[in-house]
Protein backbone atom coordinates (compact mmCIF):
# COMPACT_ATOMS: atom_id res chain seq x y z
CA UNK A 1 0.00 0.00 0.00
CA UNK A 2 1.33 3.57 -1.20
CA UNK A 3 1.09 6.65 1.44
CA UNK A 4 -1.30 7.85 -1.27
CA UNK A 5 -3.10 4.95 -1.10
CA UNK A 6 -3.02 4.33 2.74
CA UNK A 7 -3.92 8.21 3.47
CA UNK A 8 -7.24 8.15 1.17
CA UNK A 9 -8.08 4.76 3.10
CA UNK A 10 -7.67 6.23 6.13
CA UNK A 11 -9.45 9.09 5.18
CA UNK A 12 -12.25 7.48 4.01
CA UNK A 13 -12.64 5.42 7.06
CA UNK A 14 -12.42 8.12 9.73
CA UNK A 15 -15.81 9.10 11.48
CA UNK A 16 -15.16 12.61 12.29
CA UNK A 17 -12.79 15.01 11.30
CA UNK A 18 -11.96 19.02 12.20
CA UNK A 19 -13.01 21.33 9.51
CA UNK A 20 -11.00 25.15 9.12
CA UNK A 21 -12.46 27.81 7.99
CA UNK A 22 -11.09 32.13 7.91
CA UNK A 23 -14.00 34.48 9.01
CA UNK A 24 -14.72 36.88 6.74
CA UNK A 25 -12.29 39.08 9.60
CA UNK A 26 -9.20 36.96 8.88
CA UNK A 27 -9.64 34.97 12.26
CA UNK A 28 -9.35 30.89 12.24
CA UNK A 29 -12.21 28.98 12.80
CA UNK A 30 -12.90 25.36 13.20
CA UNK A 31 -15.30 22.55 13.55
CA UNK A 32 -15.94 19.06 14.67
CA UNK A 33 -17.81 17.43 11.10
CA UNK A 34 -18.88 14.29 9.79
CA UNK A 35 -17.93 14.03 5.79
CA UNK A 36 -17.75 11.44 3.35
CA UNK A 37 -14.75 10.69 0.84
CA UNK A 38 -14.97 10.52 -2.99
CA UNK A 39 -12.27 10.44 -4.88
CA UNK A 40 -10.38 13.93 -4.32
CA UNK A 41 -14.02 15.27 -3.12
CA UNK A 42 -15.05 15.78 0.81
CA UNK A 43 -18.30 16.20 1.14
CA UNK A 44 -19.94 17.68 4.39
CA UNK A 45 -23.72 18.95 5.49
CA UNK A 46 -24.75 21.27 7.94
CA UNK A 47 -26.80 19.85 10.36
CA UNK A 48 -29.21 22.66 10.91
CA UNK A 49 -32.32 23.65 9.28
CA UNK A 50 -31.99 26.06 6.02
CA UNK A 51 -33.50 29.07 7.76
CA UNK A 52 -30.96 28.42 10.96
CA UNK A 53 -27.70 28.30 8.18
CA UNK A 54 -27.39 31.95 7.64
CA UNK A 55 -25.85 32.38 11.54
CA UNK A 56 -23.74 29.33 10.68
CA UNK A 57 -20.36 30.87 10.88
CA UNK A 58 -18.65 28.38 8.26
CA UNK A 59 -21.07 29.07 5.66
CA UNK A 60 -20.41 32.86 6.53
CA UNK A 61 -16.43 31.78 6.26
CA UNK A 62 -16.47 29.84 3.21
CA UNK A 63 -18.83 32.69 1.53
CA UNK A 64 -15.87 35.28 1.84
CA UNK A 65 -13.22 32.48 1.51
CA UNK A 66 -13.84 30.20 -0.26
CA UNK A 67 -11.36 27.76 1.35
CA UNK A 68 -10.81 24.85 3.96
CA UNK A 69 -8.63 22.22 5.28
CA UNK A 70 -9.97 18.79 6.45
CA UNK A 71 -8.11 17.27 9.49
CA UNK A 72 -8.40 13.43 10.50
CA UNK A 73 -6.61 11.65 13.10
CA UNK A 74 -5.76 9.28 15.52
CA UNK A 75 -4.90 10.11 19.47
CA UNK A 76 -4.04 7.18 22.02
CA UNK A 77 -1.32 7.24 24.99
CA UNK A 78 1.00 6.01 23.08
CA UNK A 79 2.05 8.25 21.23
CA UNK A 80 4.09 6.19 18.49
CA UNK A 81 0.53 5.40 17.55
CA UNK A 82 -0.39 8.67 16.23
CA UNK A 83 -1.00 9.89 12.95
CA UNK A 84 -2.65 12.39 11.10
CA UNK A 85 -3.95 12.94 7.45
CA UNK A 86 -5.06 16.47 6.12
CA UNK A 87 -7.06 17.47 3.20
CA UNK A 88 -6.85 21.61 1.53
CA UNK A 89 -8.17 23.17 -1.00
CA UNK A 90 -11.07 24.97 -2.45
CA UNK A 91 -14.68 24.64 -0.96
CA UNK A 92 -17.89 25.73 -2.20
CA UNK A 93 -21.52 25.72 -0.78
CA UNK A 94 -24.21 23.97 -2.62
CA UNK A 95 -27.50 25.02 -1.06
CA UNK A 96 -29.86 22.67 -3.57
CA UNK A 97 -29.59 20.72 -6.66
CA UNK A 98 -28.14 17.72 -7.63
CA UNK A 99 -24.08 17.88 -6.54
CA UNK A 100 -26.36 19.19 -3.01
CA UNK A 101 -27.96 15.73 -3.59
CA UNK A 102 -24.90 13.58 -4.21
CA UNK A 103 -23.22 15.05 -1.24
CA UNK A 104 -26.03 13.68 1.14
CA UNK A 105 -26.74 10.42 -0.33
CA UNK A 106 -22.34 9.99 0.16
CA UNK A 107 -23.23 11.03 3.86
CA UNK A 108 -26.28 9.02 4.35
CA UNK A 109 -24.52 5.78 2.86
CA UNK A 110 -21.42 6.35 5.23
CA UNK A 111 -23.17 7.23 8.50
CA UNK A 112 -26.49 4.74 8.99
CA UNK A 113 -27.69 8.17 12.19
CA UNK A 114 -28.32 9.49 8.82
CA UNK A 115 -30.48 6.89 7.05
CA UNK A 116 -33.78 8.28 9.11
CA UNK A 117 -33.24 12.01 9.26
CA UNK A 118 -30.52 12.97 6.29
CA UNK A 119 -28.89 16.57 7.12
CA UNK A 120 -31.19 19.05 5.82
CA UNK A 121 -29.41 22.11 5.28
CA UNK A 122 -26.33 22.94 2.65
CA UNK A 123 -23.73 20.55 1.89
CA UNK A 124 -20.16 21.73 1.28
CA UNK A 125 -17.87 20.11 -0.90
CA UNK A 126 -13.93 20.78 -0.77
CA UNK A 127 -11.67 19.58 -3.11
CA UNK A 128 -8.72 18.41 -2.40
CA UNK A 129 -5.93 19.97 -3.93
CA UNK A 130 -3.04 18.68 -1.59
CA UNK A 131 -3.06 15.44 1.09
CA UNK A 132 -0.70 15.77 3.83
CA UNK A 133 -0.37 13.34 6.95
CA UNK A 134 2.02 12.10 9.43
CA UNK A 135 2.31 8.68 11.37
CA UNK A 136 4.78 8.34 14.44
CA UNK A 137 4.76 5.07 13.90
CA UNK A 138 8.35 4.32 12.23
CA UNK A 139 8.89 0.80 12.25
CA UNK A 140 5.29 -0.10 11.39
CA UNK A 141 3.95 -0.72 7.91
CA UNK A 142 2.61 2.33 7.54
CA UNK A 143 4.09 4.66 5.08
CA UNK A 144 5.45 7.72 7.32
CA UNK A 145 6.15 11.05 5.92
CA UNK A 146 7.10 14.15 7.90
CA UNK B 1 -21.74 22.93 37.91
CA UNK B 2 -22.55 25.27 35.94
CA UNK B 3 -22.11 25.63 31.78
CA UNK B 4 -18.80 27.63 32.43
CA UNK B 5 -17.51 25.46 34.93
CA UNK B 6 -18.44 22.19 33.15
CA UNK B 7 -16.48 23.65 30.33
CA UNK B 8 -13.33 24.51 31.84
CA UNK B 9 -13.25 20.65 33.44
CA UNK B 10 -13.66 19.13 30.40
CA UNK B 11 -11.24 21.20 28.28
CA UNK B 12 -8.67 20.78 31.06
CA UNK B 13 -8.91 16.66 30.98
CA UNK B 14 -9.02 16.36 27.10
CA UNK B 15 -5.95 14.75 25.57
CA UNK B 16 -6.14 16.19 22.24
CA UNK B 17 -6.92 19.40 20.50
CA UNK B 18 -7.49 20.83 17.23
CA UNK B 19 -5.83 24.08 16.92
CA UNK B 20 -7.09 26.24 14.13
CA UNK B 21 -4.92 29.42 12.47
CA UNK B 22 -4.57 31.28 9.36
CA UNK B 23 -1.61 31.01 6.77
CA UNK B 24 0.18 34.07 5.80
CA UNK B 25 -1.45 33.84 2.71
CA UNK B 26 -4.84 33.58 4.41
CA UNK B 27 -5.81 30.21 4.33
CA UNK B 28 -7.37 28.14 7.16
CA UNK B 29 -4.65 25.39 9.02
CA UNK B 30 -5.56 23.15 11.36
CA UNK B 31 -3.70 20.28 13.58
CA UNK B 32 -3.75 18.11 16.21
CA UNK B 33 -2.05 19.38 19.17
CA UNK B 34 -1.25 18.46 22.91
CA UNK B 35 -2.28 21.34 25.17
CA UNK B 36 -2.59 22.37 28.64
CA UNK B 37 -5.27 24.99 30.59
CA UNK B 38 -4.41 27.29 33.80
CA UNK B 39 -7.22 29.48 33.95
CA UNK B 40 -7.84 31.15 30.42
CA UNK B 41 -4.74 30.30 28.80
CA UNK B 42 -4.02 27.42 27.01
CA UNK B 43 -0.51 26.70 26.71
CA UNK B 44 0.42 23.90 23.72
CA UNK B 45 4.26 23.13 22.68
CA UNK B 46 6.05 22.30 19.45
CA UNK B 47 7.59 18.85 19.94
CA UNK B 48 10.10 19.76 16.98
CA UNK B 49 13.51 20.81 17.65
CA UNK B 50 14.44 24.16 17.52
CA UNK B 51 16.23 24.20 14.25
CA UNK B 52 13.06 22.62 12.38
CA UNK B 53 10.62 25.54 13.53
CA UNK B 54 11.16 27.94 11.50
CA UNK B 55 9.60 25.33 9.04
CA UNK B 56 6.63 24.97 10.94
CA UNK B 57 3.14 25.98 9.44
CA UNK B 58 1.71 27.26 12.67
CA UNK B 59 4.55 29.28 13.71
CA UNK B 60 4.89 31.28 10.25
CA UNK B 61 1.05 31.37 10.81
CA UNK B 62 0.70 33.09 14.35
CA UNK B 63 3.56 35.63 13.50
CA UNK B 64 1.19 36.97 10.37
CA UNK B 65 -1.87 36.34 12.32
CA UNK B 66 -1.59 35.80 16.20
CA UNK B 67 -5.15 34.37 16.97
CA UNK B 68 -5.61 31.20 17.14
CA UNK B 69 -8.69 28.54 17.78
CA UNK B 70 -8.45 25.43 20.00
CA UNK B 71 -11.20 22.90 19.74
CA UNK B 72 -11.72 19.95 22.17
CA UNK B 73 -14.87 17.61 21.24
CA UNK B 74 -16.49 14.31 21.71
CA UNK B 75 -17.27 11.68 19.13
CA UNK B 76 -19.26 8.65 19.30
CA UNK B 77 -21.81 6.77 17.48
CA UNK B 78 -24.70 7.42 20.02
CA UNK B 79 -24.74 11.19 18.64
CA UNK B 80 -26.66 12.15 21.74
CA UNK B 81 -23.49 12.19 23.31
CA UNK B 82 -21.54 14.38 21.05
CA UNK B 83 -19.89 17.61 22.22
CA UNK B 84 -17.24 20.35 21.92
CA UNK B 85 -16.02 23.50 23.36
CA UNK B 86 -14.22 26.31 21.55
CA UNK B 87 -11.23 28.30 22.87
CA UNK B 88 -10.70 31.63 20.26
CA UNK B 89 -8.33 34.21 21.42
CA UNK B 90 -4.71 36.09 20.83
CA UNK B 91 -1.87 34.03 20.49
CA UNK B 92 1.54 34.38 21.24
CA UNK B 93 4.96 32.13 20.69
CA UNK B 94 7.43 31.72 23.22
CA UNK B 95 11.06 30.64 22.23
CA UNK B 96 12.55 30.85 25.45
CA UNK B 97 12.45 32.54 28.72
CA UNK B 98 9.79 32.23 32.13
CA UNK B 99 6.72 32.39 29.91
CA UNK B 100 8.11 29.09 27.52
CA UNK B 101 9.43 27.66 31.24
CA UNK B 102 5.52 28.14 32.69
CA UNK B 103 4.15 26.44 29.40
CA UNK B 104 6.39 23.68 29.26
CA UNK B 105 5.74 23.01 33.38
CA UNK B 106 1.97 22.85 32.66
CA UNK B 107 2.37 20.37 29.90
CA UNK B 108 5.11 17.99 31.73
CA UNK B 109 2.69 17.98 34.46
CA UNK B 110 -0.52 16.86 32.24
CA UNK B 111 1.41 14.66 29.67
CA UNK B 112 3.33 11.82 31.66
CA UNK B 113 5.05 10.84 28.01
CA UNK B 114 6.99 14.79 28.04
CA UNK B 115 8.48 13.46 31.62
CA UNK B 116 11.27 11.73 29.67
CA UNK B 117 11.63 14.02 27.44
CA UNK B 118 10.16 17.41 27.11
CA UNK B 119 9.03 19.57 23.91
CA UNK B 120 11.99 21.07 22.62
CA UNK B 121 10.77 24.09 20.84
CA UNK B 122 8.52 27.06 21.50
CA UNK B 123 5.40 27.50 23.49
CA UNK B 124 2.52 28.62 22.08
CA UNK B 125 0.10 30.50 24.66
CA UNK B 126 -3.10 31.18 23.61
CA UNK B 127 -5.17 33.79 25.80
CA UNK B 128 -9.04 32.58 25.19
CA UNK B 129 -11.49 35.75 25.35
CA UNK B 130 -13.97 33.51 23.87
CA UNK B 131 -15.39 30.32 25.23
CA UNK B 132 -18.37 27.95 22.91
CA UNK B 133 -19.35 25.35 23.38
CA UNK B 134 -22.21 22.96 22.70
CA UNK B 135 -23.67 19.17 23.92
CA UNK B 136 -26.08 16.84 21.67
CA UNK B 137 -27.93 15.35 25.00
CA UNK B 138 -30.59 17.92 25.85
CA UNK B 139 -32.22 15.92 28.66
CA UNK B 140 -28.49 15.39 30.62
CA UNK B 141 -26.97 16.85 33.71
CA UNK B 142 -24.95 18.80 31.07
CA UNK B 143 -25.60 22.09 30.17
CA UNK B 144 -26.47 22.51 26.87
CA UNK B 145 -25.55 25.42 24.31
CA UNK B 146 -26.43 26.03 20.45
Amino acid sequence: MTTADWRRARAAAARVGHLATVTPEGRPHVVACTFALEGDRVWTAVDAKPKATRRLQRLANLRAHPRASLLVDHYEEDWTRLWWIRMDGPARIHEDGPERERGIAALVIKYEQYAATPPPGPVIALDVERWTGWTGDPGGSVPSEA
